[in-house]
Formats: C-alpha cells, sequence, structure tokens
C-alpha cells in the first residue's frame, strides 16, 4: 500500500488534472469523490485503478477486499489538493472511463431520458438520479451535453450512474434506430401546437427528450421525434427549468 | 442623473454589502441584477431606490420614466466590482425589503407551496419558479429557509416573486390558521405509510410542504398538517431532490 504525503507526487498532478475534460480525455480515467459514491462504485464492479484515502480512514473494514496495490493512503494536505469541495471526507476513486458508452443498445427496452444540448451540470446530474428514481432503464446525453464525470455531475448524481444506463450518441441516430425498433420517442418543445403530456397515451418502451436551457431542443431532432409533447405553464413563469420538466414528464408519463 | 466611477464611493460600498444577509438586515434593501428581473420588477411596481446602469445602456428607451433621481450611471469597473455574475450585462435595482412579508393572508386561497428549512438557494428559486409556472398563488418560506432576496435565488426565480405572493412565517402558525380557515395542509415524505401522491384528492385550496434536501420536514411540522404524501421511488435511488419532488407533487395535485 502506497503512501503520499506530497502535492508534487506525479499521480497527484495527474489526477488533479482529472477534473477538467482535456484531463479526463488525455488519461481515459475519472475521479469519483466521496463515501457513499465509492462505495456504490465498488458495489457496481465498475473498472478503477485505484481507491485513494485519507489515512484517517485507511483501516477501515470496507477496504479490506481492496487488493493493496489499488489502495493509496493520503495525508490531509494531499486530501485537500485533489477536493474539489471545502470539507472533504477524503475518499476517492480513480475510475476508468467506459469507452463502450457509445453503443446504442441492440434491445431497447424500458422508458429512456434524452438530454439535447443540455448544459448545466447540476441539471444533467439531477436530471440521471430523478430517471432512476422513475424506475427509467437509462439516459441518452446528445451532442453539446457534458461528459458524467464532470465532478459537478458526479456529485448531483448521487451514485445513480452505476443503477442505470448512461449513453452518450447521437439522438439522430438514436431516433433513427428507435424506429427500427419500433420504440417511441417524445420531444418535449415549449409550444403549444405540441401534444399536452397529460394527453399523451404513453407505451411502456419510449425515450422523451428534453433540451437546452435556453433554446430547447435542436428543430431537427423535434422534426424527427415521433410526437412532441409540451406541459402547460399556468401562470407568468416563461419556462420551466429543464430538470423540473424533465422530472414532471419522468413521473406523468 | 449622478455618475458613479469609483468603487470607492460610498453608495457602492453599500450595495456590494446587499450580497449578505446581514448588509440587507442594516440597509432594508436588496441588489436585484439583469435586464429581465429589474425590467419586471418595474412592471410590478415594486419599491426601490435606484436604477443603477451601466452607461452603455443609459439612453435607452425603458429608462425615460425614471425619475432622474432615482436613475444613476456607473463604468465597467463599478458594474464589474458591483456584480455577482462574470458577465454583467449592468443594469441593477436596489429594492426595499417588502416589511410586510411576515403576515399570513386573511384569506388563504389557492394553491401554496411551503418551505420548510430548505437550504439550498438553487433549489429556493427553482421552486418558486415552478409554483409560478404551475399557477400556485404563493409560496410560504418557514423557518430556516434562506430569505429570497440572496442574490441566487434572485437568479434562479428568474421574476417570479413578482407573479406570486411569498410569505415568510413559522409553518405551524401556518398550519395553525390554515386549520380555522379550512384550509388543507399537506405534508410530504419519504415514507412508504405516508398517503401515495397520485392517491391523494387534493382540493382547491392547499398548501402542500416539502422539507430539508438531507433531513426532510421538521417532525412537528409533519405532526401537524391535514396529511402527508409521499413519492414511491421506482429505482435504486434514495431519494429525489427537493426541487424535483415539489415540481411533481405541484403538477399533479
Amino acid at each position: 500500500m502506497e503512501k503520499i504525503t506530497s502535492i508534487k507526487n506525479s499521480k497527484i498532478k495527474d489526477w488533479v488534472k482529472l477534473r477538467t475534460t482535456h484531463g479526463r480525455k488525455k488519461f481515459g480515467q475519472y475521479l469519483l469523490e466521496g463515501r457513499h459514491p465509492v462505495q456504490e462504485a465498488l458495489q457496481a464492479s465498475i473498472d478503477y485503478d485505484y481507491i485513494v484515502i485519507n489515512e484517517e480512514y485507511a483501516e477501515e473494514d470496507w477496504l479490506t477486499d481492496i487488493d493493496s496495490d489499488k489502495l493509496i493512503v493520503i495525508d490531509d494536505a494531499v486530501t485537500n489538493h485533489l477536493s474539489d469541495t471545502v470539507h472533504s471526507q477524503g475518499i476517492f476513486l480513480i475510475g476508468l472511463i467506459d469507452q463502450n458508452q457509445n453503443t446504442i443498445p441492440k434491445d431497447l427496452d424500458g422508458k429512456w431520458l434524452g438530454l439535447d444540448n443540455v448544459q448545466d451540470p447540476g441539471n444533467i446530474g439531477t436530471m440521471i438520479r430523478t430517471a432512476d428514481a422513475a424506475g427509467y432503464a437509462g439516459v441518452v446525453l446528445g451532442a453539446g451535453t457534458a461528459d458524467i464525470y464532470n465532478p459537478k455531475i458526479l456529485r448531483s448524481m448521487q451514485g445513480s450512474q452505476f443503477h442505470i444506463q448512461i449513453v452518450r450518441t447521437n439522438l439522430l441516430d438514436w431516433i433513427q434506430e428507435s424506429k427500427v425498433q419500433h420504440h417511441e420517442t417524445y420531444g418535449s418543445l415549449l409550444d403549444q401546437d405540441a401534444i399536452d403530456y397529460q394527453d399523451a397515451i404513453a407505451s411502456d418502451d419510449f425515450t422523451v427528450i428534453v433540451g437546452n436551457e435556453g433554446n430547447g431542443m435542436t428543430p431537427e431532432i423535434a422534426q424527427a421525434t415521433t410526437k412532441n409533447l409540451y406541459i402547460p405553464i399556468k401562470g407568468q413563469a416563461e419556462s420551466l427549468n429543464v430538470a423540473i420538466a424533465a422530472g414532471v414528464l419522468m413521473f406523468t408519463l
């Protein structure tokens, strides 16, 4: 079991870079932080290089099954350097990015949420967590949507990425494949000419797609879907937050 | 029309303090930022001391009705100093805090959302915006919930505070007054012994209350409500984000 007490250690220097998209692409790894997410990751048997743990917790029971080559102990200074949060527990996992995420499943079973060009990491993470809570099969991340290994997304997903499928692909390809498999696709628009979501009779297998916070769905994608839904706004608010809209749709359809 | 070009100007020094709860309490004012919120505030005829505007926009048409004593022009340096965001438009309003917010309405008409000890400013703002979109009469902010003049809440409300009623009071007093007025109150719990929200027959007038992000509702408040609801979790997620739960409840009840 290696112990690192310097923030100038080459591993630590590399891992700090995993906070950025560029760093994650370069190393093919990501940094997961927090006792609960790390334990969920282990339970889900995901691929990882190291568990990195503050010396205070190094003797805990759940670590006894970890190969000692894969366990690295750090002190408080290194913990604070590595952490993205103010009060870090000092429990990290250096995970391997799933390179198979780009494959559309051959069997599009169940309910899926599609994200078209959604920007805000907090919104993305919350929607993945909500899809999990709503019993959805998975979430499709379309073009322009941030990768799920972004630290803010990891935090707001609260481990839901280990419970449901995550696919990253072009949504037009997804819709095309859905047509072949007779899987319905519903867009969501802020447009009263679309179908009131309460009147939509949803099948057991479908993908419901939400769009960008400011601009809504890409027109080409809205044209390709089986049908498009809208949530009627009753008050004077101009729109709903995208995560709220997705939540209402997922729990109603 | 006064022009301020120094960040050491006493007004600017005071206004920067309006970002903090302490500063807002001391001056009885708040700082609203952004073209859209400021224009909504003027349209709602709210009480304010000044419109503060970057020199680039000082000649715009909508400003011609503003009393020149109430209009202050600032340069880019002062704009950046005053702003809470990275790319500021340089359009601010120095508003007067509504001291009547603590009064429970004599006629509890319509649907209300109650927030019990909700902490996250983004969640609070999003829920007020959602209450507006769902056609709710207002939002009650209970003990422990941040004040709505917090800059992050102001930003995420997107002007909905001008469309619906906002009341700040002890929720036990609110529930007590509701009983007198035969206005129902529904708590929300992560507890399968509560009533499935889909089976709850909601009247036209009620208050639905959501609780703290980590700890849920205060037990005394959950005991005082007419009934308590829960949203069944179908997947492996442990809970829903509070703003999502509130959104699902408001659009379903």
